[in-house]
């Protein structure tokens, strides 16, 4: 069954999800499902409506809307790109905010999942470093904080293996003491595809679902679980060895289609195999091996800093009316 | 009233606010305030219990036990007196924990306050960081550990100017969600004396108390308000500028009174006025200018990381009895 | 031509492209390269003569002696296990530096080739950051160090990138003042197999040669450029995508060969091409779509700091008769 | 002889040295030394040539140019005012390019000194990592360079602790293989005024002399020694604990001075004894337990990212036609 087993398709992407999906259903229609895409010199993006019980079944994502931009071109590390992405980010966030009901007075929780000291899991950690708190003058200094700025918390609750408490348990307990109306979180998730690690944003109303992202995630952050809507912000950092190996074999396969008929002659079995049955082969054949490793580009830790820059500088200027995409830059290191 | 005014020194040790209003009343005696020195091959213990109210005023610490372990050698980097000293706070902390009716199947959580970006305060992140954490095993696979092994977590709460969040409404979240049984608060203190810096660890069963640490914490970490017993470890790393010169002073007068009997014409007024006073002059004088800043030895940066291994190493022998201090190190970097 | 693509292979393990050869040409006598192993209990040691220029030309390896200590499980965090690698080092390295015709006064440079800034790349500079360095003490004390020492400099230059000069230029000048009796380079490697990435450590009598490592060296560092011998340490931190998909179509082949006799009908043409065409495929395939990245398996943090821990133990015990594999780690962090 | 006593006053700038020698002639004029203040909404420039031997002798600097810019309020992290500083700074550095006869085809070297891991002497490290970086476009594509740039390189090359090597050796065997036409080098150094840490910039013709900077530096980089003009750039990061005190006494004085005719019984001989003797005597006691540590302000960490970006932001526009001061942050971290 095609359906179920999007399951267990390793990607945190709902673009991807649905596109496999397509893929296995050879449509690209999925009831339940609404996607829209728009473009704007080198800014893709994909809005993706999951609007009912069916779509989310389909492909393994829950109700909500999930959109995601993505720019090939962001690893050329062109600053000029980068203002413009994190200008279109703080747009699209805002209406985020409006969907949300967030009012001028509404208090904002920032939380960056992930470990500091793990390069492709330091995203949340990254952000939550260049966002602009402003929670504590709104308590200590009531009635005198300048007009434009919201109240604004930023933390970092660390990961299962460092602290021995799960982060969501951790969040809560913030949660239940600072009482915010909103919650934004921030996490590195796993790709499908090596082309959407470090050039792709994805921002979801559904919050943290258990399992998701880079860390063994065993409960998420959820409205549900926490009393607040929950906003996730994720940029794919990580794809596993199986999922390239897999990707590849899809680009031969199109690639000699271009070029004979007759490409079973060319990739044998490989050429017929359902694409989720083919991943399984190849996981099958690198797992015993501990070969199916979660690998990420070497220059991680410069695309960290810069999406994790974009994605804070966006955040400032979404979230204070004070600050706008010009003066961002102010805010971030 | 030279009582009170023992509020207004800026240091954060037991030992050294004794000190000054020993000295100020001209007695090694102060009712309600007991010290016991012992001392083994260049590691001296001082334990500083406060009994009644009227010592705690006298003081200006809570009532409860002080221990401070004084190693004016550890700023020279043998690492063979970096393992005895390790060896002893184990030791001396063990009976902490049994003082505070500890049982091997209490949790305990390891608090780490301060400020990760700003090395002097970054003490309670880097011991957090190298504490051997177990609690997630307890709670996935419960009555599967090793045994001699105990349920610990671990955190880093951030400070208020980059959360927004009082780091003590983060910590009560955390242990409201949690619930260990005893909480061990580790923090960056003040000094009076620039010796000390980096060479004193001192042990409180009083917790930490509102305004004590480098940064401006404003509520406490206690058992009052956490319902928890709080272990507090603190190591001076900072000295304010003011502080320099007023020990400085008093050592020129040490100096001259063992060289002649007229101090008094060397040292002016200087010599007559009282230790607060003094302390309060040089304040006026370096405030108004801004000079009266806190500083750190330059080589701040490996001796914090030298005396976070030492109190990390110590903390995981005492608390998991598997762990011993031959052993240890393989837990911390 | 089976001999001159092997140039072509990514790979900076002799080992690697040995095996390449000898599988292209279904023989393991390579004339020319001569190989032995030995195991012991998980390391397994390959020891490989490139004896002959014709050898040479074979596997595309310069001539000389390429040892390979390759440990599958070096990625456990097992801190016996990391000793042990450690003390196998110190030993086989003692060999080159006997070979090399070292006497106790001989005097060592360290070169850690690559980039502070990106983490698969830091390989040199964190191993010379753990260098027992001792080269001032001789020449500022002269007759006065203790016995037991040798004098040992260590210099960690850069990448072109970020100082506009090659780093075999500045190691040049550096060499023509600091006059070494033997250089010890240390750099990044490139492997086939993701596997090999981060297990497993060479060591060559050969230098660095022009190309090798991660970063674009244009030049090498070997005898014939710097006239003094050259011993080359390297450890595979990443691979090419490319090759990933590569050895995942090589395990397939072997899966069904184990368990089919009609590999073909599987596996198509990918089942008869010969590895090195199979390799240009993919990599027609993976490189107009920038595919076909480095890549690095997401622990690379503290794996690389693992590795570099060993190989610093291990050069000093080497090094130095006063330093043995028991109080080794001292000397690193 | 207050000039010779000059040498033992432990500040690295030529402007405190010039005020102590003022202050013990009781004269502003000091033959050989002229000085020029010019002062801008919050930025004080201060000129002063060494123009004669006697002049280098009375102040204990070399004959040359020593130029400060003094911006008290740099410690409260305005970004504009920032801006502000490193447009000043490079206006003024241009003339120092011009003066030292440089073309626009001239080959620049910038020397970060000092180590990387002691926060306050890792100016140098920290304004090299930042540098635009151009060397290596010329070398390897001549001709193909946009107009605008300048060849230039940058290196950091250690500290003798970590290394085993003089830097100026180290410096020297580069300078060989690269032949810039100038040499610009950062270094961190010592003041002897606390209000001066992480607020000054020294920027000087004379290159850097022995014995200067934080680190201890034996052998200096000067056009005497390296055959090429050197440019100092310094600032000040860390102050003896003695010139603290010093210094407060100094403030003590004035402060006494401005209230009662009488300040010899306030002061004691304090009052009488001139600067010199007053902080030798002041070392003398701190000295002997080991208290007379180099110091830094608690906030180092930031303050020294913002000023080596202030310095390396003015460099490159000074360097590079292409880069103004609009443009500038894009090239610095």
């Amino acid at each position: 069954m095609a359906d179920l087993s999007a399951y267990t398709v390793r990607t945190d992407l709902a673009l991807e999800a649905r596109d496999l999906v397509a893929e296995a259903r050879r449509s690209t229609e999925i009831p339940g499902v609404i996607s829209e895409i728009t473009e704007d010199s080198g800014i893709r993006i994909t809005n993706i409506q999951v609007t009912t019980d069916e779509g989310a079944r389909a492909i393994g994502k829950m109700p909500g809307r999930y959109l995601t931009i993505e720019v090939p071109e962001l690893r050329k590390k062109d600053s000029q790109l980068q203002d413009r992405v994190a200008t279109k980010f703080a747009q699209v966030f805002e209406q985020y905010l409006q969907q949300a009901g967030i009012t001028p007075d509404s208090k904002i929780l920032v939380v960056g999942l992930g470990n500091w000291n793990v390069t492709p899991d330091a995203l949340g950690p990254l952000v939550v470093e260049n966002i602009l708190v402003t929670r504590h003058y709104f308590e200590l200094m009531p009635g005198q904080v300048s007009p434009g700025y919201r109240p604004v918390s930023a933390v970092a609750p660390g990961v299962l293996g460092t602290t021995g408490i799960e982060s969501s348990e951790i969040v809560e307990g913030i949660v239940n003491k600072s009482r915010p109306d909103l919650i934004i979180a921030v996490d590195a998730l796993a790709s499908q595809a090596l082309e959407r690690v470090n050039t792709t944003i994805q921002i979801a109303d559904t919050g943290i679902n258990p399992g998701s992202g880079i860390g063994n995630k065993r409960r998420g952050l959820t409205f549900e679980t926490l009393g607040v809507p929950v906003i996730a912000i994720g940029v794919p950092t990580v794809v596993y060895a199986s999922s390239i190996v897999n990707s590849c074999i899809d680009m031969m396969q199109q690639y000699f289609r271009s070029q004979t008929s007759n490409t079973q002659d060319i990739l044998g079995m490989l050429d017929d195999l359902p694409e989720q049955e083919r991943l399984a082969l190849v996981r099958e054949v690198l797992n015993p091996l501990g070969h199916d490793l979660l690998v990420t580009p070497k220059e991680i830790d410069e695309f960290i800093e810069d999406i994790a820059n974009i994605i804070a500088s966006g955040l400032n200027a979404a979230l204070h009316d004070a600050v706008d995409t010009n003066n961002v830059a102010a805010y971030t290191h």
